[in-house]
């Protein structure tokens, strides 16, 4: 069959370009013949094609013309790791943070009913997407508007793999057990050995595929799992082998032939584990939630000597954990960082990764708190993004401490805009009750667990970014809680302050050193807190110098707004003082290396010191620096 | 039965306390015997007793220990509308923007569990909130976690009313649906009549309870309904009938004395139309939507007279669909305001209304853009903090046109803190591609929605307020799109420049008058846009005014951040201008009417002049005018 050819092409060139990223290629090497089936029962870009989460469409990119480009992917100027509508027309929607598919599915399927139209939307989601509670909400309504669309759920889960028969690690959810059921269950097992004798023995007539169709839409394999999706009042066809061409194209060719069936699911079990690839290297690893790991296998944290700002934090909420018995964690986001797992064997029944249901994560650990526990709830910044009406209603308007560690703060190298946490400090510092810090590097990170820790009347967060921490002779203390509100002074100069927060103080004092070749003494001062300010600091900065620089890795509206507030107030900006904010530009930056990308956002310590050159007349020297 | 007098006692009680406000009444009323089964098997505030929506927590109210003020609730110092830790102990968490009781119980759930305690976690939720996905992320969560709780399904559908028998309007999903079919169907129906025949026959013995128990916990009843729950590994119990006592009282005690059941699913069906109160006045409404309106029945929309920047908002759509015959509307949020009705008999199936599924509604409206549509997607500004996510990532990102209509934008008056739209202007204007704008009137409102319907390269998003229009004498035009980016000068005057933003411009409007009264003349700006700014309309200002004042109803982080940002990097805060922020304070602002909110804000037009006069020195006449 002319398409396994292709599928084994596919695979051996997945193989090749993707053998650094092991997990990253189990997850497309999965997806291989689906992507194949899809393709060729339906019709893109006319047909609508929706996937969503990134390693699943690295078939699908080499299928619409991208093979080419396929092995400068996720660098600067290369193909993106996700779909994108300004890539192809082939991507009809964008991946990235996943659970998406089958709400813009539903919108173009709807759009296509208005418009009398006639095209299919092919929509594809993977079990972890099927934790996010939008999912539900997307079915439910797609079950009440009876439009036709097709949900592929693709079950990747080492299906046939024997450790499956214990309860595995990563059914984090009761659905998720469900779908392990059907999946391992002896029918659905047996069904598969059977209908790979069958497709040997027999033609293709129509006869037999409508007879296989039927068996599978009746839910005969595995009726277990169907009851969930036809509740929501989705059609159930499963399970489906994945890696079955024949029963793949037999399906959808049913499917896309029935004219009004409303919304389908079809329940198509793939295996990480399934392997003919040439350029095939051994894989080892055990986590499986780094199957979504897009986000970590790139620059910034690729040098696995490296000590990185999130091996502190664990250190340090395993230290805290002596001090205070009663800590307890809650991890959400699309995926987990490899350092997080010491956590969650450490910590065993207090550690909760409930995935990607963000909302849920904090609702949950306010309910912790309330109950007498001292939680933590670790996100990355993006993610928390998906909570943040939770944040602010059932968190800091009831006052209730809990401690977020925001985590992959600012930029993120090759993970590029979709993972970049830009926002954070913009729309948690706008909350009336919440304390906003950022540590300046990893002995200012311990402190802050301390500090967080010990605040038990309100809730408390601290971003700190992705990636190596600033010295490499640090040595692991016991965290000081922080008196709360107040920053420090780094450097003492004269003229010009820089008021760095987080991560970009290292950024002033790289400033402050090149300037100081030039014979330019600045002070640098660490704001620690975005709120409450330490407004003594800010007096003292703005009455000795003539120009104060807030520098941070954020966007707008954060901690310069917070600054120029206060100031502008007090009367500091009234001709005493010149103010000039830098933040993150008003663009999404797209991927690079972390240094490519902070020069490109203009927070280098070149760019700083150049700011600094301007503001005191040298331009000329200002140009050059720049070169 | 003493419980049956004390429910008939709670029932006129409610019935005279709201009367003016039915459909709030109807909501209380329907949970009035399940409130008293709970607090009878229960023993708070021990046990932990949830609620995820204010109207149904009144009974609750009543019953511990706040009967005498239950008149003054949601009124300035008042009782909330909502629980409130800080109000009660036996309010366990705070209710408010619905679909966080799972999640919070089953922390607190967990909490018990680690620290081997022994108390009980109920929670209540109801109809509405199972669109929600972050019920189906705690429910997945807790079926997989498989700790003791009880989750109450209030499912309060007018149930035996003949009307549901054909599909009813609320059943937006297909979930709804299928509890509907459970209510009406023969069976249960033919049971509720059954049981009340039982219990008035034979006395309670622990025999009969014990059959009567399981056959309720064998789904006997209904158990069409059971599947979906039990695939999210909850225990499904029911349907019960939400109004006879007894047997609520037999579940509840039975399921209590379990002592390791894991996660039960109690489905208790209320009737909204349940009456044998005394006080009870004829109740006439059709809409069920508005079950749910404790965010509209309140002082600033109560009078059916006045015309609402709403009533402009729909008559303009109406008119623009006219034009552009693409234009779809999803709305999503707790209720659908009264005004919007309109919206969804004309549009028909051009209408989306998905209730509590805001990342779903974001989301789908992109799908419907990419699918050629031109989708406003309307959603209180308090509610669209659900969706920031699908906001930031689903549209902005890939810079699809979706027009966020914005509404309740601000402070809403008796409607509180929980519905109070503060954030959106931060949170929306830090995103590289929207185009953020606000109308200062109903005039710019019409013609901003003209401007959103021709935009068609990129989002754009427009707040306006809860409440009444400016003008009385409205006269309602077609909308004329306005230049993108341009602000407008509406006094002219001197010395100091008050740029409002949306609705302040009127506030601005009004210190004006006061200080030209008093012979200062000053200028007054309508910016318009938040992004982008007009920068020709700051740098005029700055040039010829010694004091620019910003002035908007939102938090820190927004308008004033923008303008700050642009007038330091241009120099013109070096000296040149004075700048003087005012925004919403940091602070949940409570209850009250618009006025007094405004005056404890800071933000009346007094308020405003007063800081005009203090900038200028006139600190007296300040003074006097803040008497």
């Amino acid at each position: 069959m002319e398409l396994k050819g292709l599928a084994s092409e596919i695979r051996s060139e997945l193989s090749c370009i993707m053998s650094e990223k092991p997990n990253s290629l189990k997850a497309s090497l999965a997806v291989v013949e689906l992507t194949i089936a899809i393709h060729h029962v339906f019709h893109a870009p006319v047909d609508k094609i929706l996937w969503d989460v990134g390693e699943q469409t690295y078939a699908h990119k080499i299928l619409t013309g991208r093979r080419a480009l396929m092995r400068m992917m996720r660098q600067k100027n290369g193909l993106s790791g996700f779909t994108s509508r300004f890539e192809s027309e082939y991507d009809s929607f964008g991946t990235g943070h996943g659970c998406n598919s089958v709400s813009a599915g539903l919108g173009m399927a709807i759009a296509r009913d208005i418009k009398g139209k006639r095209d299919r939307v092919v929509t594809v989601i993977s079990n972890a997407t099927t934790l996010a509670g939008q999912v539900y909400e997307a079915m439910s309504n797609a079950g009440y508007l009876d439009s036709n669309m097709i949900v592929i759920l693709n079950d990747s889960r080492r299906s046939l793999h024997p450790k499956i028969e214990q309860e595995p690690k990563t059914s984090i959810t009761a659905l998720s057990s469900t779908l392990i059921k059907i999946q391992s269950s002896k029918s659905f097992r047996k069904f598969r050995e059977a209908a790979k004798g069958i497709t040997k023995r027999i033609g293709r007539g129509m006869h037999e595929l409508a007879a296989k169709f039927d068996e599978y839409a009746r839910g005969m394999i595995g009726p277990q799992g169907s009851t969930l999706f036809e509740e929501l009042g989705l059609y159930y066809i499963g399970p489906v082998d994945g890696h079955n061409l024949e029963d793949l194209i037999c399906v959808l060719q049913q499917v896309s032939s029935l004219d009004s069936m409303g919304p389908v699911l079809i329940h198509v079990i793939t295996e990480d584990n399934h392997q003919d690839a040439e350029c095939n290297e051994k894989i080892e690893s055990d986590n499986p939630q780094e199957v979504l790991s897009a986000g970590y296998d790139d620059s910034v944290s690729s040098s696995v000597q490296t000590r990185t700002y999130s091996d502190c934090l664990v250190d340090s909420l395993l230290m805290e954990a002596e001090k205070h018995k009663d800590i307890v964690l809650v991890h959400a986001g699309m995926e987990m960082e490899p350092s997080f797992q010491v956590l969650q064997e450490t910590f065993a029944d207090r550690f909760f990764d409930v995935g990607m249901a963000e909302q849920h994560a904090v609702t949950f650990s306010a309910g912790l708190s309330r109950g007498g526990l001292r939680p933590f709830c670790i996100i990355p910044s993006t993610f928390l993004q998906r909570a943040y009406d939770q944040v602010v209603h059932d968190v800091d308007r009831q006052k209730i401490p809990v401690r977020f560690v925001i985590t992959s703060a600012g930029l993120v190298g090759n993970s590029g805009p979709v993972y970049c946490g830009a926002f954070d400090v913009t729309f948690m510092s706008c909350l009336p009750n919440m304390i906003v810090m950022a540590p300046s590097d990893e002995d200012e990170l311990v402190d802050m667990v301390a500090t967080a820790a010990q605040i038990d009347d309100r809730p408390v967060c601290f971003r700190y970014p992705r990636g190596a921490i600033v010295r490499t002779d640090h040595f692991m203390h016991p965290g000081i809680p922080l008196e709360i509100g107040k920053g420090r002074v780094l450097v003492e100069g004269k003229e010009v302050a820089l008021l760095g927060y987080g991560a970009m103080v290292q950024n002033c004092l790289k400033a402050q050193a090149l300037l100081s070749r030039l014979g330019i003494e600045v002070t640098v001062a660490d704001a620690r807190f975005c709120k409450p300010l330490d407004t003594e600091l800010l007096t003292l900065l703005c009455e000795n110098h003539k120009f104060l620089i807030t520098v941070e890795e954020g966007s707008i509206g954060g901690f310069a707004s917070h600054v120029a507030q206060f100031i502008a107030l007090n009367g500091h900006l009234d001709g005493t003082v010149k103010w000039r904010p830098i933040v993150l530009p008003d663009s999404y930056i797209e991927n690079g290396l972390p240094e490519e990308q902070l020069a490109r956002a203009g927070l280098s310590g070149h760019h700083i010191a150049a700011t600094v050159l301007r503001l005191l007349g040298r331009v000329r020297e200002a140009l050059l620096l720049m070169c």
